[in-house]
């Protein structure tokens, strides 16, 4: 009997917002398996940290930070083989990711290599997205209105286009694209509407408006803008 | 010195899902509030009953199921008053919300009445669109991919632009919007790549392909489309 893949949810970096299920699985694990920024800390790792078992063995990928696809890909490829030899031996393993897994979560490159050879269950975990909205005291959509999920690093052009069709607005990984960003926003009139979040619900989180936002913005920080009126009151 | 009020997302159904921290707030509750179908259940209710503690005041909300507003408004404005009360006798509340309280969540009401007269911490929650993904086996987004999510019951012709538009899109709230969404997604083309999903977490869920879903979907129902390639491959 082979054993079950797990795709375990953080959440977005305070501990306490873990589910009880994640919580569980990574306190009863034998194998737990995360990425890691190579040579560096892992954050889902740091999330998890108090639930680990002292006994566990821990599968570390190093993912290469860089926009080159390859060498990520050889380092998830290299975990996916580990990962697959614990299965194999009827060990389950319990697959750490930040945020929830599927929502631009590093599992989705461990599930596509192997569930069709094992049994998975994603468990979801609360996304950047929510936790943002919570800390910036901004709600998401209400009724029916929409939300747009979009990628700071989408060109230009296209940012201003969606942005404009849309009603609220999440972007996501602003990193290095905060300048870009700021100028499309302030072009379309929206900067009074938009606000700048970053490592939400750790202890150093800033929450501010958009245009009070530091000069250089982490890979985890978020913009979001709320176009419409106040629909929810 | 007045009260917190915390407005808790309590995750798509299954109690597992809620977080530590919604768990330890209402496990620790002497006053909980929350919305509840008319004459009916509490959904909300009935995912955090586990934890709720034996001497805690409950202030139930009856929120009539109509498409008018007013009566709506009148429930979440009898609601706050009773909440406010509480709050300014120095009790915290804890408001359960399912789902997340800032994603088409009912806290958003009683945040819009009270949030500028009492401190409030909103504690995010895993929301149904990452919680069907899970269930589908179906990545949400990747890299640079964009998803938007759309109330099913927009206008037939809003929703055929949005679905053009669109990569990943998550439509909410399907229930007696069935029909509509299966014909503009048909005549989309994209009937294949849809799966529709209603009451994700929970014993009685159901997940199959849009195809396949039955004649009556309930209010909690959605479907996921997954318009590009497996980009994450």
């Amino acid at each position: 009997m082979s054993g079950v893949l797990y795709g375990v949810g953080l959440g977005p970096g305070d501990p306490e917002l873990m589910t009880l299920r994640a919580h569980r699985l990574i306190a009863g694990a034998q194998v737990v398996a995360y990425p890691s920024l190579a040579g560096g800390e892992s954050f889902a790792r740091s999330i998890a940290a108090g639930a680990i078992p002292a006994g566990a063995r821990e599968i570390v990928m190093d993912v290469p930070m860089t926009t080159e696809r390859a060498p990520a890909q050889a380092a998830y490829d290299a975990g996916a083989a580990e990962i697959a030899g614990e299965l194999a031996a009827g060990r389950d393993v319990v697959c750490l990711c930040e945020g929830d897994p599927f929502f631009y979560g590093s599992f989705m490159y461990i599930f596509a290599r192997l569930s069709g050879r094992f049994e998975v269950e994603v468990v979801p975990g609360v996304t950047s997205i929510t936790t943002c909205a919570a800390r910036a005291g901004m709600p998401l959509a209400a009724r029916n209105e929409r939300l747009t999920v979009l990628p700071g690093p989408l060109p230009e052009a296209e940012l201003r286009a969606r942005i404009e069709g849309a009603e609220s607005v999440a972007i996501m990984k602003v990193g290095r694209h905060l300048e870009k960003l700021r100028g499309v926003i302030g072009d379309l009139g929206l900067a009074e509407r938009a606000v700048y979040i970053e490592r939400a619900s750790l202890p150093d989180e800033v929450v501010c408006p958009l245009s009070e936002a530091p000069g250089t913005a982490p890979y985890f920080s978020m913009i979001l803008l709320m176009k419409g009126a106040d629909p929810w009151l």
